[in-house]
Parts: C-alpha cells; structure tokens; sequence
C-alpha cells in the first residue's frame, strides 16, 4: 500500500528507486572484560581498526578529488582524520581498554557518547552537527573492529536507482555510495545544516531527512520516490504515481541543463537592473566552487572554521594566510571577511570554555570577541595585514548596541596604529560593516548605518531571534518561518533604510541562496545577495526573469500585510 | 582604603553596618570510607540529620508566619520541606552510603551535584535558580551533620546593624536572621530572581547580589555601606561616605512612610487619568499581598508553579481549586490567569522531559501547551469552571503565529463543548488574550488583535528576545537594556495598537513594577500596569505626580530617537 512521509527537504530533486536499508553497526556493540594477559592485543586491535580506517580515508579523499568539485567532502573527510589523531578519541578509548579491561568498540563507543554530549552543547548549529563525524568515524572503526563487510549496495540494472534509507550518513559513506548508482538518500535524522544535506547537495542528489522511524517503515528493496523539493517519500508507489514522478524527474533534468548555460550571464534583470551574486564561504578551498559560477565576490567568509578541530587559538601569521589565500585568489573582486562568531561555548578545549543556559542569547560573536580583546585585536590585526592584498571587507556579527560598535571600531583603529609604528602594510580605508541578524538592530537602524560602511541581513539568525526558534530544535522547527510578516517587515525595512542612506546592504542568510524567495527580495530592492555557490545559478535564473519595476509594487504591499497566510500566498503568486 | 563593589542591586534602600562573614558549610566535606560495621551508623546519623533539619524548618516557618506578610518565606521553607522528603535527594544518598560506603556528608554533596546539573539546564529563570533551595538544603544537613553551629550574627548595640555577606543565602537562614538586627545582604552569586533578592524584598531588607569574590575581599566586622539602589558596596567607607549615606538613608525612611499613606489613594495622573494597578501573584497565598495594596485586580496569575516540585500533572479538580480560591477571595475584580509557561525541559520529573539546546528558544508556553493538548484541555477546562466564580480572563503565553491563537481558541470551544454536554456552569463570554513577549508578535499586531481580547506586553522575554540577550546568563547580563530604542519601538507600538483598536493592553514583565519607567509607560499611553504588590505603592506615587499631556509628546520624541545614550538621558528627565 502506498504512503507517504514527510521530512525536511534538503536537496532537491526527484529520485525513484529501491530502498537498500543502512544499519547502524554501532547499535551491535557487545561488552566483554579482555583478561590482563590479552589487554596488550586488545590495545593492537584498537591500533590496526584506527591505521585501517586512516587508509580508507585517505582513499576515499582520493577519490572525491578525482571527481567535480568535491572540495567539501574532502573537508569533511579531513576532520574524520582529524578526529582520529584527536586523543580525546583514541588515547582515552586506549586508557579505557586499560583501566577497565573492556574491549575496543566498548571503550570507543563510550568515549563517543561523551563527546557527542559535549558537541550536543554547541550552540552554532553548523559545529553542533559536527557531533554526527565522532559517530560516523566510530561507526567506521567499530565496522572494521567487528569485521563488518560496509554497506555497498549491489549495482542495479532494470532502470530504477538505488535510495539508501538510514538512520544518518557521514561523508565517507557517501562518496563510498558515489560509483553505486545511488539516487537518493533518506535518513531518520538531520537537519538542513546535516552531513547528508551538505553531501547530498554537493553531489546534486535528492535527499529528505527527519523522516524520524522511516527505517521501521520500509522493507529492503521496496519501491520508494524520493521528493527532495517537497521533502516527501513516498512508499510503494502505484504506478500512475511512478509515471508522474518520472515526467517531473525529466523536466527537472531539462532545468538544470538549462542553469549551466548562465555561468557566464550577467546577473541583470528584464529592466536592466544589475544585481550582485556574492558567495558564502569557509576558507580558501572553496574560493574555486565561487569561481566556477563566476561569482562577484564573497559576502561571506566565515572565519570560525579556523578554530574547529585544534586547541591552540589560530595565530596572526596563520590567520593572515587564511585570509590572504582568499584575497589573492580573487583580487579584483570584493571579500568581505566576518570576525569570529564563536561563542563561549565552544571556545578552544576547555580552556575558556563555560557551559550557559541558553547559548544563541549568550556570549557569542562580537560579544565574545569583545569579552577576549587579545584575541580580537590578533584577528583585526590580520585582517588589516590581509587588507594590503585585495578588496577586503571586514565585517562584524551580531551587533546589537552602539557601543559594540564603537568598542569594534576603537580595536580596528589600535590595530592600525600598532601595523603603521611597525610599518606594515594595510588599506587605511578597508571599509567595516555589521551584521543585522538581532532584532534589535534592525529595529534602530541609524544607529548601525551612522557608524558602519555596508550592513548585511543574516536571516538564519533574525528569524531565530525574531520568532524565538531555534531552527536546529526538531521540536519547534516547524515554527521557524521566514515568511513570517515581522521577519518581512524587518529585512524589508533594513533594505530601505541601506537605501535612504546610501549604504549598501546584502543579505548572506539561508534565504538569500532560496530561488522561492528572489523575486521577493529584488521587490525589497536588494541588490546584493550571498549564498552558497550551489545556489548561485538558481538564483540568477530568477533575477534574468524578474523585473524589478513591476515587483516593487506589489512587494511594497506584502511588506504592509500581517497574515502568515495572505503573505505566503502573495509570495508565492509574486513567481508567476 | 574605601573601595566599591558593583554588583546587581535586588533590594532598593541603604543599610550601613559591620560584615558577618557566613562560611560555606559545604566547602568543608571531607570524604572517608565507612567500615561495613559502621555502615548502619552512618545510615542512621543521616536520619537524624534530616529529621533535625525538619524539625529547623518547622520552626522557622511558625516564626514566619508570625510576622507580618512573609507568605513568600514560608512557601520556600515548604519547598525545601517537600525537598527533604524527595527520594531523588535522601533515598539517592542513602543508597550511594550503601553501595560506595561513603560518609553521609560526602553522599549528600554528590547527589547535591546531580540535582544541581539537572536543575541547572532548566530554562525558566525562577525554576532555575531553585537549584539554590537544593544546595541549602544540604547545607543545612552537612552543618547538622558536622556539629555546625549554625551563623547567628551577635546583637549589635552601637547604633551599626549587621551586614550579612555570604557565598549565596536561603530563605530560611533570612528568616533565622530577623531577630538580630540585620541591616543588608550581600552576596556572590545570584541574580533578580534569586531567593536573596526576593526575600529581601519582601522583609525590606536592602541587598546587593552578584558580588563574585566579596567575601574574599572584605573581613569581619568592617565597615561597609550596602547602597540596594544603585547595586553597589562600598567596603571600609570613611567618615565622610558614611555621613552622606545616613543622610541619603533618613530621606529614603521618610520617602516610604510616606508611600505607606497611599494605599487606599485612587491611581489618579494630575490631569485626571485613571490607571489600574494590578498585581502578579504566583497562587492563592499571595491575593492576602495584592489586597493589602489595594490592588485593581490580578494582571498576571502563573500557573506553573502548580507543577513545581511534584511528579503528577496537577489533575483538572486541582487546578480548579487553585484559580476558584483567587477568583473568590477577589470576586469583583479582574483576574487574569496565564496558561501553562512550561517548557518540555521542565515538564515533571523526566517523564515528559527532553534537552534543547536553547530552552529558550524551544518547545515552551504555549507551544508545548499544544504540543500536549490533553494537558492543554484539562487546564483549560479548569479554568472554565473556575470563570463561574468572578472575572477570570485567560492568557496564553509566548505566542508568535497566528494559528496558535487559532488552535488555542478551538480547544477552549471544545472545552466550553464539553462543559456545556455535562451541564457545568462556565462564562461563555470569557475574555481570552494573549502575551506580546516575542519580537515577531509585537510586530504583527494586527493578527493579534483580530483574534484577542486583550494583550498583556511581557517586557522580560520581549527584551530578551529583541536582544538575544539571556539576562540569567551572567556574561551578557550587562548587554541587558531595557531602553535600547528597539524595545521601546515594539512596547510603545502594542500600547499604541491596542488604543488604535480599542483593545486593552497592559504591562506585566519586570519593567512595570520599575517606578523609573512610570512615566515613560503613561506617555506611550499604558494605563494597565501589573506587577509584584511591593512595587504598587511607589509606581502609584510616580502616577500621582505625573501629566499624561505633558508626556505625551515628551514620550513620542523618544520613540524616534535611535541612539541608545541619547534615549537613555531623555527617560532620566521625564521624571525631572
């Protein structure tokens, strides 16, 4: 019998095939005491499972490399190898086997659950999901200490794909998946920030996550549609439902040919208007995706990786590496850098580290920053050095009072006079802008554009303040609503008032890279949008379609309207 | 040498006196093993232990409740009374004397630390700092347990009182304390909530808390002078400080005879405005409070702490019982009753209860309400029943989207369904509105208004989320404004609204109580102000001596203004 599950659509497009069910080997660890004189082979087996699981790794890097852009995959395969020569994993699942004579999956599942713990404290939800590559690179070493064969799924060849349906993916798995003719992926877990999401995005294949018991639901090798747009599947189907699926499926596929032709088209709309498509970055292994869609630069590079994985803070030289690789890759394009949005939370091993209630409304970003003025100044400083390269924005998160800014602007000027006594060189006019992403901002605009050169919407977080959800919560997620008229109503406002002013103004959130949501924005008259690569072209789809003289209006009359239901209707009628 | 401490100030007034030092009783548990033949022993001190602290308890509230109005003193000695008797505290301690031979003392500090944690990851402010009725009451025991004397201050005879400074205070000790001419409480820790800071205001006993290291930096018996006002602690003041001080302390005593006099005075403005003045009470015991001040009404009943310490839903004949007593004892008044502000972190012992990231932004109010409808339905048929006896409205918190007004209006019809199929007599006109506490709503009104009767603006969680600012959270605490331009901008236009409308709103978070933003509140038209009865008295006086037409336009000038010093300065002069 046919039915239907709803998720959380992640990547888009349709995929119909059969399900091949993934289990979780972690769920077949057995506790055992190993006798003293064994403990020495039982630390041996800990060993052989971490130097196997290194060689796959670096395998499965070679692999993804050797195919299109894979540079985010082998990011994430890179912090697997990380966390295997991280001794919070290894050298205390070793000190385990020792002090409690237990075997070494035991001792190494037990070491996961504390640190899954820890990351489960992580306010940012990109680094809380990082949590999922301790699992996945136990999971890894468990399979290989228990002997378990690995999940490739058999080539198939009557036409339909495979669907893998599990109860979370790591990286590694899915570049594994990549030579197997897999179509789709489903899993029980995840959000739109997960591992499946990224990968599944960056491979172009369709994905629904937060399908909660979907494994409990399927059989091995049942037929399956997986509707990554509407974030459905949909259990044997009947085969009316098939044949609709499949013409969807082809006219999807016609799209995407269509995209790839606009890589070198101006992003221009039917009345002439230019509109800026800009980045959303990590460091200076993805400026080549931005290159590859002809980006106009980066609205945002995200400085917080630097810190991920290590536990001594980034020094200047390094940060200005970071920095200066970006800049010289692209030199003629601006790059607008963000200062760190880390929060105390996650800051660095312990050392600094304190656990708070609430963590999105605690010390983070600009606030942390402020509260540690070395290692502020140490990144301002860098920036500056960086600055002397290319057109370097800098850019700080989270604003919300004068005085942050002020405080802000204070360092940036004690940096520049520390880098003129030492005569070093910097661009004296390297222009600072501010985040609007806290409602109170964008609630007193003079105060930010009196101060500021250029402000940029981040609407993951405006909406999170502004609604009072938090996104990655799977009990509220269906609350979080960026149509929401009061979310409208303040990125509308912060677009006009950049305008009044002549300040410019991006916005770098989720939405930005949404192709349901460009007509509404160029309405609202922005001109700068910043999103991930993958997006790009989407996006500039919408924008040669649009014309802005004929959305404004109509735009201007949602912005008045305060029914959740009117304004997503009018939105959804603005594509037409 | 004079020096100053800045700490929060909790409890308005001066006191000048002499330090009494109070240890900390726990930071002198030593742990040792209990010999299998003293196990029983070590079983039986603890009985005495508890039995002995009972006993104490016992005491302190009779002597409680022979003062005057000390209802709040007394429910927390019951709540540490319920505390003893929770087997999550002695039976947990019991057992681990058994299984770990340990001394009792050490057993009570761990399980101490477990409860702690758990209380420590509660989202509501109030509920989570009762994690200091666990540490006091295990305070309570070690000291029985350790021979401790207990901390009675001497009795002064040089005209001085006594300053108690201490790690953290409970209730019970400020009970202990009244007899010996205690003057002001200064502590470490704590914040507005705590119980230091409500009992204090409800003996009228100034205090300072949040002091971190004070009691490292001052000795006993110095001199110090504890300004409750300003938040400060000026530790070894010379003679000059100490003359100022007396002087500013006679103006302050003569201020509040004067107050005194104003209780059966009408909330009249100088040109004729009326206001009501209600009250926020937390359960029957606290209407004898609201009466004593004349109050208008009840703006805000919480209902939550119907759950607290206990581990069944209080069923429907419970809740009944617990709003009839307070529409009864004011039976011509209005008393509005807040739903369920409950978050699925804090629902009843473990049963229901889950983790998020941040609670705050979580599954809580009125989304867990509908989260859990048969919990929703059995409140909200009680209070149906209760609306039978006076002038209940009812008041669903925290809501941001316009269905849930929608899904908690169908289920008070099906209430109203069902009472009327079982012939309970009910209100069928029962005022339902809604609380204006997350940015999102009070940028929406229109959606609210439309489907309320009333708006009550909670300023707390307004501030907190217009900020994304935690104010419990110690490290951002100081980012706390309650006059950042964006706040006023959201409390000035619900107020503003409601008039447009004919709807009525009131104020009910923290501000309202705060004499310092009468004024502010009048001009932007509020004439509904609800808060603790000790604050009725002093924000009735500002009423007294205010012009609304004067205000007026003083006030919609500041509600332009986009600089926070600049708003900041121009609130200070409204009361000149």
């Amino acid at each position: 019998m046919t039915f239907t599950l709803h998720g959380l659509p992640v990547s888009q497009g349709i995929a119909i095939g059969h399900v091949h069910l993934v289990s979780h080997a972690l769920l077949e660890v057995n506790h055992y005491h190993v006798a003293p004189k064994h403990l020495q082979d039982e630390l041996a087996r800990l060993e052989d499972a971490v130097a196997t699981v290194q060689g796959e790794l670096v395998g499965l890097k070679a692999a993804a490399s050797s195919g299109q852009s894979h540079t985010e995959v082998g990011a994430f395969v890179d912090l697997q190898l990380m966390m295997l020569a991280d001794p919070m994993l290894i050298d205390s699942a070793r000190s385990q086997i020792e002090s409690r004579r237990c075997n070494a999956e035991w001792a190494l599942v037990q070491q996961m659950e504390v640190l899954v713990e820890q990351f489960r404290q992580i306010e940012d939800p990109y680094l809380r999901e990082r949590q999922a590559d301790v699992v996945q690179v136990v999971e890894r070493l468990v399979k290989v200490l228990l002997g378990h064969p690995g999940h490739l799924p058999p080539k198939r060849r009557d036409g339909f794909g495979t669907i893998v349906v599990a109860h979370d993916l790591s990286p590694a798995d899915t570049i594994g998946f990549r030579d197997h003719n897999i179509a789709g992926f489903v899993t029980d877990v995840g959000g739109p920030t997960s591992h499946t999401a990224i990968v599944a995005r960056s491979l172009s294949i369709p994905a629904v996550v937060g399908l909660h018991h979907i494994r409990d639901l399927v059989e091995d090798n049942e037929l399956i549609i997986v509707d990554g747009t509407r974030g459905v599947a949909i259990v044997a189907p009947d085969d009316t439902i098939v044949e609709e699926y499949r013409l969807r499926r082809s006219e999807l596929e016609l799209e995407r040919s269509k995209l790839n032709r606009l890589k070198d088209t101006k992003a221009t709309t039917l009345d002439g208007e230019d509109v800026n498509l800009l980045t959303n970055i990590e460091g200076p292994k993805d400026v080549a995706q931005s290159k590859a869609v002809s980006a106009d630069g980066v609205g945002l590079y995200r400085t917080e990786f630097l810190f991920l994985g290590r536990d001594t803070l980034p020094d200047e030289d390094e940060q200005y590496e970071a920095y200066r690789a970006v800049l010289k890759a692209m030199p003629t394009k601006p790059v607008t850098i963000r200062t760190f949005d880390v929060g105390a939370d996650k800051a660095l091993n312990g050392a600094h580290s304190r656990s708070e209630p609430n963590p999105a409304l605690g010390l983070r970003a600009v606030r942390y920053s402020l509260a540690e003025p070395k290692m502020f100044l140490t990144q301002l400083r860098a920036l500056l050095r960086a600055s002397a390269h290319g057109k370097l924005q800098i850019m700080i998160p989270m604003l919300a009072h004068a005085h942050e800014i002020d405080q802000s602007l204070a360092l940036i000027e004690k940096a520049k006079a520390e880098l003129r006594a030492e005569k070093v060189k910097f661009n004296e006019q390297v222009p600072v802008g501010g985040m609007i992403e806290v409602p109170a901002a964008a609630l007193s605009l003079g105060m930010f554009i009196r101060r500021l050169s250029f402000l940029s919407i981040g609407t993951n977080d405006l909406i999170q303040y502004t609604l009072a959800i938090d996104r990655s919560d799977e009990a509220v997620v269906h609350l979080y609503d960026p149509l929401h008229p009061a979310v409208l109503k303040l990125i509308g406002g912060t677009i006009q008032a950049g305008a009044r002013f002549g300040l410019p103004v991006s916005v770098c959130g989720e939405m930005a890279g949404d192709p349901a949501y460009t007509q509404l924005f160029l309405g609202m008259g922005l001109r700068n949008f910043s999103m991930h690569p993958a997006h790009i072209l989407e996006v500039k789809q919408q924008i040669l379609r649009a014309d802005v003289g004929e959305l404004a209006p109509r735009v201007q009359r949602i912005l008045r309207m305060d029914e959740q239901a009117r304004v997503r209707e009018a939105v959804e009628r603005l594509g037409n």
